[in-house]
């Protein structure tokens, strides 16, 4: 039997618990509908973290243990605690923990820091989107159609001042005449980073079987890999080869 | 005085011919309403080219003097000689000759062999198209706003079947719910390549000053580079240095 | 039970048949070793085919049944047909097939036709090589060292023409001052393409067990996606969506 | 008459004053020997900067008045205050600004915070490295021969522990068994940011033509574009185009 993905689900979870709307299409707080639907995997193991639980959801032995950590945040990105996010920062780089940034999560001190974004985008009201599958070769694209229709989903607009991604998967089409960078791979140190836009907490994209597909390959493709040697190497001096 | 760029500017200029109202948007033919614009660059001197003149419009001593080719195709991709495709795919690589590719040359046979891709896409209905500028730090972005948009266009779509671009500067929304990544840089052997989708011959995108700015950038950027050693090195046996 | 991966291992297969010490290293081939360590993994199912054979070893019911295409080649490149070439290059962009280069295969046909490169470089005497692994999260590095020495192959050195790969998983260094991308990652259209150096017919790296984990690391990164859509699309008109 | 180029040299400048052969080697400094050499061009206007200057040699002042900034650090990462890295980082992703991290810079909190990487690698012995031309085509490859010898360096080694360069232009080989990315370009935000190996403080790289016309290139490739409008553009809600 081989090793199951500890998959870490981040949640801010704060509007789920005040907005009536978003609880009524997240009962269980976003993060518990993705749980829900990555559960259908058998090789994933889930674990739920939020702002407000101790250690802001991510003490050591649970960040430790997490070999995919996703993330979603909002309205309170300033909240998380600097020393946490240097702690995922290093477990990304150092031990390969790959890490998903959902939605407003550009805007989160982890992708910010991690990627190395402002994270800036331009946004506006909800209205249809189109995401376009750039590249049906990708893990992520795997079994994935040429184009999903979301009938409504929050404005994410270009200019989004992300380095070029390694892999842009995913461009989106926006009702009113924007476009945006919609599913974007990133290496950085020896983790793989995933930003997906689709998100909002108002918006049912999380029930969407095509969103669902796109977040469990996500997951697969973001699993640290099975490295050869020590990847948390520093900084040392070395004697001559030859 | 510093050395001119030798553009020389590549038009199947056959739709000029038979269709009265590409006649009337261009008149002098694609080729020729570029050159217009061109020529106001003090440092760019422009030839022009066609299929059907002598050697499909590029003898040696053309082909072989030139800096930048710009190539606008449609109908007769298939007429274009394929020992003339050989000649401009090898000045790209060996001689590192910038090729510029105009929208429908995205099936043209030298694009396909210089970067490698069928050139597959789809394509519909004139709509209208806005162009986002997704790299305001690259030269032909230079003095390029956020976005233009264009009244009216053929639209191409996604996907569309080319390599990831080096640097993806533009791409584009149009009206009827599709993308298109419309402005690619690669580089291929010693050359530069971009590839740019507006111009269709029954559009007015040449008459628009930010398209003919941006064309005029992607020439500067085109141009060969002060190469400081033989880049058509061939294949050849070499001596230790150490 | 899941699908077998169809490799099918292509080879001059000249070397071995003229030369003493080629014969001896290689005695069924070198796509002969190859296909002995790749038999090793139960999900690979290998087909060998060489130059002499029938249709130069690649007919319909062969190439169309192939899910990754192997290819060593050196002195008999000129010799493969155009029209294999085409059909070689179509099923990579149009089907998704893997295509890994090896070696010599950096100057073959196929190489230089599905990437886009004139494939230049030098080479010289054999001597020692020191592989570095520079990307520990890819698929190919998955369980490869930081470094890997090869007590002696054949000098393979930059300036190598080729595009910037998508992911340059390893670099060599050489004995004598020269280094060279040893492993090299592409996408064209919807398939994936590896380069690897090691394989001098005269050279036992294909002995090497690290080298023979490379290898079967590439097949599987290389096999075809599980496409959601039709990927071989041509050029269609489409209805608007919206 | 053109606007001139501003650059701002920053340099730790502790070893220069108590190593007596650096003393030597570099009387005015490091960043006055870069300084020295920069000056040659018309088009440039250096400004020097050091750690124990007031405001770390970085005011508001200078700062915003900096086209491109190159940063020597060494021994005293760690004395750099964090508020004048995100100063450094903001301008650089807002404003534009150029980034060059030379040699020991690597480690630099800038350099780790702007790209995203913790900057780890392997050092050694000085030896000779012989540093090639991986990409003519690269405006900071201009006039650069294929390779370059430098007799006397210190080992930097893979892995490094940095993201894929968007744009690698030169790898170098050490004599005892190492290879180095030595010239390393990224783009994030709207900056521009080039990292380059040569340069420790007791070998004298930096009096070498070739590696001086590598610097004055890459002055000049990583000078802010001319934006076509605002890329400090912060997050705002934007109306419907259309």
């Amino acid at each position: 039997m081989s090793k199951k993905i500890n998959v870490t689900i981040w949640n801010e979870f704060r509007h789920e618990k005040t907005d009536e709307n978003v609880k009524n299409l997240y009962p269980n707080g976003i993060h518990g509908k993705i749980a829900e639907f990555l559960s259908e995997c058998d090789d994933i193991n889930v674990t739920l973290a939020a702002l407000d639980d101790p250690y802001q959801g991510l003490p050591d032995e649970v960040l430790n243990n997490t070999d995919v950590l996703m993330w979603w945040g909002h309205m309170a990105h300033h909240e998380v605690d600097d020393a946490l996010v240097e702690r995922i920062r290093s477990r990304v780089y150092n031990k390969g923990m790959g890490f998903i940034a959902l939605h407003s999560a550009h805007y989160s001190k982890p992708f910010q820091r991690i990627v190395g974004t402002s994270g800036n985008l331009s946004w506006g009201d909800d209205q249809k989107e189109i995401m376009w599958n750039l590249m049906p070769s990708h893990p992520i694209a795997a079994g994935i159609p040429d184009h999903i229709v979301l009938d409504v989903e929050e404005l994410y607009a270009e200019p989004f001042a992300i380095p070029q991604p390694d892999e842009l998967v995913f461009t989106s089409w926006f009702e009113h005449g924007f476009i945006f960078r919609s599913g974007c791979c990133y290496r950085r140190g020896a983790g793989k980073i995933f930003y997906f836009q689709p998100g909002h907490e108002s918006c049912p994209s999380y029930h969407n079987p095509v969103i669902q597909q796109i977040i469990k390959n996500a997951v697969h493709w973001a699993v640290p890999n099975d490295f050869g040697y020590n990847v948390d190497f520093g900084c040392p001096w070395i004697p001559a080869i030859v």
